[in-house]
């Protein structure tokens, strides 16, 4: 089943649609959790076991487990193989490379990990790309717009001739490279003009949306424009599930936090 | 001692600005080496040993090691430990993120790996590049205009109002980024009239010149015009040389390469 379909039958499974990003960082994990090697696997397992029917996905960042070093690769291979297989992982790497570069890094996303989708950055160009969109069962969301402030310095730089903005062009150039329907776009809920924007362009394909949260009132507006005309989205939610509480309560206030999220998102659809 | 001054003074000792790229692809690595997971480690090993003398940096590809899964990560600690103390190490990452994660990374690449520099994607803007700026003795190479095809997609895109292209934007955002002198710029060895153009933005910042080699010819303008004031630039080889041969006297011929490249380059400055 590719990514797509699981996606789908998550979402309808567990009527949600959200994303749980798995970024555990040990300065932040409950003190309650020793703070041994097996300390954010530990955490991870309880965030899963009480999330796992309230998301559509979960989203690993590879940085957090990267910077732990050998058991930290350890930690994201076990959190990966713990996730239960109907639920889809999209395996937040951001990377690009020139052609049999990107190649190494999909067979270590896909393959050695094997992630369900992955994110990517476009600054390279489409053959630094193309290495993932062969495994046409997998998804690959490439960073179109985020809501960090430096989206500013190149992301919302008009182009010409026509004044659009770089981001704009790269919703353009995915949706021209989208011949296996595999790609999708990280798009920051910051503003429902720039979303319809990038919908008008796109207008089928699934978007990625994190940072919401923080920033409030955008989900509503993010879910309403964000939609695909079959109903899709992934509304991420990382720091403010995963540590709704630093005591031993935590994996139960992180199933309270994404139930709120879900309703919230539902509630925005009807 | 802080990157800039450790490369000038490899510079300086081995008189060569090459820079091997160490990225062993366990299916192109010489059939003479066992087929086991110290494989490529034997293959760096004895490329270190007959080349240390003749390079001014070498720039292991994280892609190569990570797609190896476990042992391939070990093997790129192993082989950083192996790089004499004095040659410096960029460890070719291309990574980029909001701010909390890439700070993970950074961590990663200049604290568990011990890298003295690394490369950096731009899309994101300035906080997805900041944490690694902190490191005020490493140096990050942002990728300005890559050598590959797809850099056309959007590097080459220009931008209101005065016409100029993004890559110009990214060369001239990073001068103004670079109040602590640890930033530097990836640029494709492909046309002299844009490295005239780079060079005139960041007119001290030192290049990092992947693409040498295959496309011929544009090594002397490349040289002639990438240079600093201070004569520094890395010239990146990495196929070209490693696989210059495919028999036991792999090592012996990479050393023959990278000799050839040096005076090359050598001849192009006097």
């Amino acid at each position: 089943m590719g990514f797509r379909d699981k996606l789908n039958a998550a979402i309808k499974k567990n009527d949600s649609r959200v994303c749980i990003g798995l970024d555990p960082d040990p300065e932040k994990i409950p003190p309650c959790l020793k703070k041994n090697q097996l300390a954010i696997l530990e955490f991870n397992k309880a965030i899963i076991e009480q999330t796992a029917d309230i998301v559509c996905a979960y989203k690993p960042n590879m940085a957090f487990y990267e910077a732990l070093g050998f058991s930290g690769i350890q930690a994201l291979k076990n959190t990966i193989d713990m996730i239960p297989s109907d639920i889809p992982v999209i395996l937040d790497a951001k990377r690009g490379d020139i052609g049999n570069t990107s190649a190494r890094y999909a067979h270590e996303i896909f393959e050695i990990f094997g992630a369900d989708a992955t994110t990517l950055s476009p600054y390279m160009g489409f053959d630094s790309i193309e290495p993932f969109l062969k495994y046409q069962d997998r998804t690959s969301f490439v960073l179109c717009l985020t809501s960090n402030k430096g989206s500013v310095d190149f992301q919302k730089q008009k182009l010409k001739p026509d004044g659009k903005f770089l981001y704009e062009i790269v919703a353009q150039k995915c949706s021209e490279w989208n011949t296996s329907g595999n790609i999708g776009l990280v798009i920051g809920a910051t503003d429902s003009d720039e979303l319809r924007r990038i919908r008008e362009i796109c207008p089928d394909m699934i978007l990625l949306i994190p940072g919401v949260g923080a920033q409030g009132g955008s989900l509503e507006k993010s879910v309403k424009y964000g939609l695909t005309p079959k109903g899709e989205i992934i509304i991420n939610s990382s720091r403010d599930i995963i540590y709704a509480s630093a005591d031993a309560d935590f994996a139960k206030k992180a199933r309270q936090a994404a139930i709120k999220l879900r309703d919230e998102i539902n509630r925005a659809i009807i």
